[in-house]
C-alpha cells in the first residue's frame, strides 16, 4: 500500500475503532461495582478500563454479529467480557513479564505495587465472568452455554501460551523453532485475540451456524500477523506511538520469530553471546549489549525476514477471511474486518 | 473441653475430613489437563494440588448435602470447583502477602517465582470455572445458573477483602476498630470458605428451600472464630504444625483484631514505635522488633482478649448452627458439622 493509502485505512479503522468503543465503554463501566473498597480496588480497576486501549476484540465481537445479520445489542455483553478478560489479562502479563509501561503510562504494578496489580486483575477476571451472566436472559440457557463454552476455551488457552513463553525465558531456551513460536503465538494471542471473539459474533448472529472452524483460521493467520508486527514494533516503533518500551522484548528476553531467525544464522562464538545475555537477570543487561544484539538483527536480515513473514500470514488472513465471511452482509461491519486486517498488519502503533 | 475430648473430636473430624477428600480428590486431578504445558504450567497446579490441605470447604459443602438429604454426587463439581478456587486465591495471596511458606513447604512464587505463580493461579481459577460447568448436564440450567451466582457473589466478596487488608498494610493504617476487622474478615474468608459451601450444599439437597440466609450467619461468625484463631496460631502456634512462618503476620503488617486491641492500650509513644514498625518494609522489620511486639502483647493480654472473642464468635456459631440445620438429618454429616466447629476453634494447627 501507498503511504497515502495507509493513511486513509488507519483513519477509517479508528473511527470505526472509536464507534464501537462507544457501544462497549458504557457496559464496561456499569460493570464496576459502585462501592466500597474504591481506592485499593474499583478506583484501580476503572483507572485501568478507562485507558483508551484500542477495543479491537469487541470490535471484532460486535462486526461480525452485524455483518451475519445480528443485533448489537445481543453481542454486547460477551464483546465487553473480552475486553475485560483482556486487560485482567494486561495487568497479569505486565507483572510477569516485568514490563514498566503500557499505553504510555507506567504500569499497574509498577504505579500500584504487585499485590494489589495481582488483585486488580483477578477482580478484572470475575467482573468479566459476572457480564457472561447476562448472556442467560439476553440469549438464553444454550447459547449462553455455548458462549461460556468459548470463553473457557479462550482462558486456558491463553494461560498455556503464557506458560509456554515464560518457561522460555525462565529456562533460557534458546532453540524454539518457527513451529514452537508459531503454537505460543496462536495460544497466546490468536484464541482470545480474533478467534473466539469472531466465532462468539456469528454464533450469536446464527446460533444455528455450523461451520465455525472457518474462523479458526482467519483468526489464527491474524493473530501470527499481528503478533509479529507487534514484535517488530516493540525494537524499532517509536515509543510515543507503541506506549511500551523500546527494545523492551529485548530486556524481557521475549522468544519472538525475530530472535529465532536470529539464532539460526548466527556462528557458534555469536550464539554463545547471546544466550548469556538472554541467561542474565534483567537489571543486568546493559544498553552496550542491546545495542549488539541490534547490530547482528541488521546484519542478519531479521527483522525484514520477520515482516516478510508477517505479509504472508496476513496474506493468508485474506484469503481465509473471504471464506469464512464468504456469506456476510456487505456493510461497514464487514469492510471493518477487512481493513482491520490492513491496518495491524501496517500499523505503526 | 478437656484435652481429652478436644483430642477425640481432632480425630474425628480429621477422619470426617479424609472421608470427604476422597470424594473430591478425583475430581480436582481429573479437572488438570492432561496435556503440555507440563513443567511450567500442569505440573505445578497438580503439585499445589496434591499438597494436603485439610479440605474444609469442600467438606462443608458436601456435609450440608447430605445432612439435607442430597447425593453427594450432586455436589461435587461445586466442592471441588470452591477447593481449586481456594487454591487458586492461596497462591495469589502468598505473592500478594510476601509470604514465605505455607502448608510446612516454600510457597509457589519463592519456589517457581512471582510470573509462573501469578499464571499457575489464573490457571487454578478458569478450571474452577470449567467444573462448574458440568453442573448444567447434572442438575439442570436453573439450579447451575443459581449456583454461578453464588461463586460470583464470593469471588467478588473475597477479593474486595482482600483489597481491604492489602490497602491497609499498604497505607499503614492503625486505627482499624473491630468492625473494620469484622467486615474484613466476612468478605476475605467468611464468604467462600463457610457460607457459599453451605449455601451451595443446601440448595443442592433442596434447590426449593427458601431460608439459605440463616447459613450467612452461621459461616459469618464461624469464619470470624476460624479466622481469630489463625491469627492466635499465627503468633504462638507450633510451625511443625501450623505450617506457616510464626510471627508471619507480624512481619507482614497484618492487621488483626489482636493487633487493633493492641494499639487501644498503647500510651502514645508505644503506639508512634509500634506504627514506625508497621510502616516498614518488610525486609527491614528486626527480630528484636518482632519480641518487642511479643513482648506487648503478652503486657496487654491482647492474644488472651482474641482468645475470649474467639469464644463468643463460637457461642454465635452454635447457636446459628442449630438454627441453620434445625430440619437437617441427624447422622454422620451433621455431627460433622458440629464437631468441626469445636475442632475449628480448639484447633492447634
Amino acid at each position: 500500500m501507498t503511504d497515502a493509502t495507509v493513511s486513509a485505512v488507519r483513519r477509517q479503522v479508528e473511527a470505526r475503532l472509536a464507534a464501537y468503543r462507544e457501544q462497549v465503554a458504557p457496559v464496561i463501566l456499569r460493570a464496576i461495582p459502585r462501592r466500597e473498597p474504591r481506592k485499593h480496588l474499583y478506583d484501580l480497576v476503572e483507572a485501568q478500563l478507562t485507558q483508551e486501549g484500542k477495543g479491537i476484540r469487541p470490535a471484532l465481537c460486535l462486526a461480525t454479529c452485524r455483518a451475519f445479520g445480528g443485533e448489537l445489542n445481543r453481542a454486547l455483553p460477551s464483546a465487553s467480557a473480552v475486553e475485560l478478560l483482556h486487560n485482567a489479562f494486561l495487568v497479569h502479563d505486565d507483572i510477569e513479564d516485568e514490563s514498566d509501561f503500557r499505553r504510555g503510562r507506567p504500569t499497574m504494578h509498577r504505579e500500584h505495587g504487585v499485590p494489589l496489580a495481582v488483585n486488580v486483575g483477578d477482580a478484572m477476571n470475575a467482573m468479566s465472568a459476572r457480564l457472561l451472566r447476562d448472556n442467560i436472559a439476553l440469549l438464553g440457557a444454550e447459547l449462553s452455554a455455548r458462549i461460556f463454552d468459548e470463553f473457557d476455551h479462550l482462558s486456558i488457552e491463553t494461560l498455556e501460551g503464557q506458560a509456554m513463553e515464560l518457561g522460555w525465558i525462565r529456562d533460557n531456551c534458546c532453540d524454539t523453532t518457527e513451529q514452537d513460536y508459531l503454537l505460543m503465538v496462536l495460544k497466546k494471542t490468536s484464541w482470545y485475540s480474533f478467534i473466539h471473539p469472531t466465532r462468539i459474533g456469528a454464533m450469536i448472529a446464527q446460533p444455528e451456524r455450523e461451520d465455525l472452524d472457518a474462523f479458526n483460521r482467519f483468526g489464527f493467520f491474524l493473530g501470527i500477523a499481528f503478533q509479529i508486527q507487534d514484535d517488530v514494533l516493540n525494537l524499532i516503533g517509536d515509543r510515543n506511538r507503541y506506549g511500551k518500551e523500546i527494545g523492551g522484548d529485548l530486556l524481557e528476553g521475549k522468544r519472538t520469530l525475530i530472535l529465532s531467525h536470529l539464532f539460526q544464522q548466527l556462528n557458534g562464538h555469536e550464539k554463545a553471546r547471546l544466550r548469556a545475555f538472554l541467561g542474565k537477570p534483567r537489571q543486568q543487561r546493559m544498553s552496550r549489549e542491546v545495542s549488539w544484539v541490534y547490530e547482528l538483527l541488521r546484519l542478519y536480515g531479521s527483522i525484514e525476514y520477520a515482516r516478510t513473514a508477517a505479509r504472508a500470514f496476513a496474506d493468508a488472513a485474506r484469503t481465509e477471511l473471504r471464506s469464512a465471511y464468504a456469506d456476510a452482509q456487505p456493510g461497514e461491519d464487514l469492510e471493518f474486518v477487512r481493513l482491520l486486517l490492513e491496518y495491524m498488519v501496517e500499523r505503526d502503533a
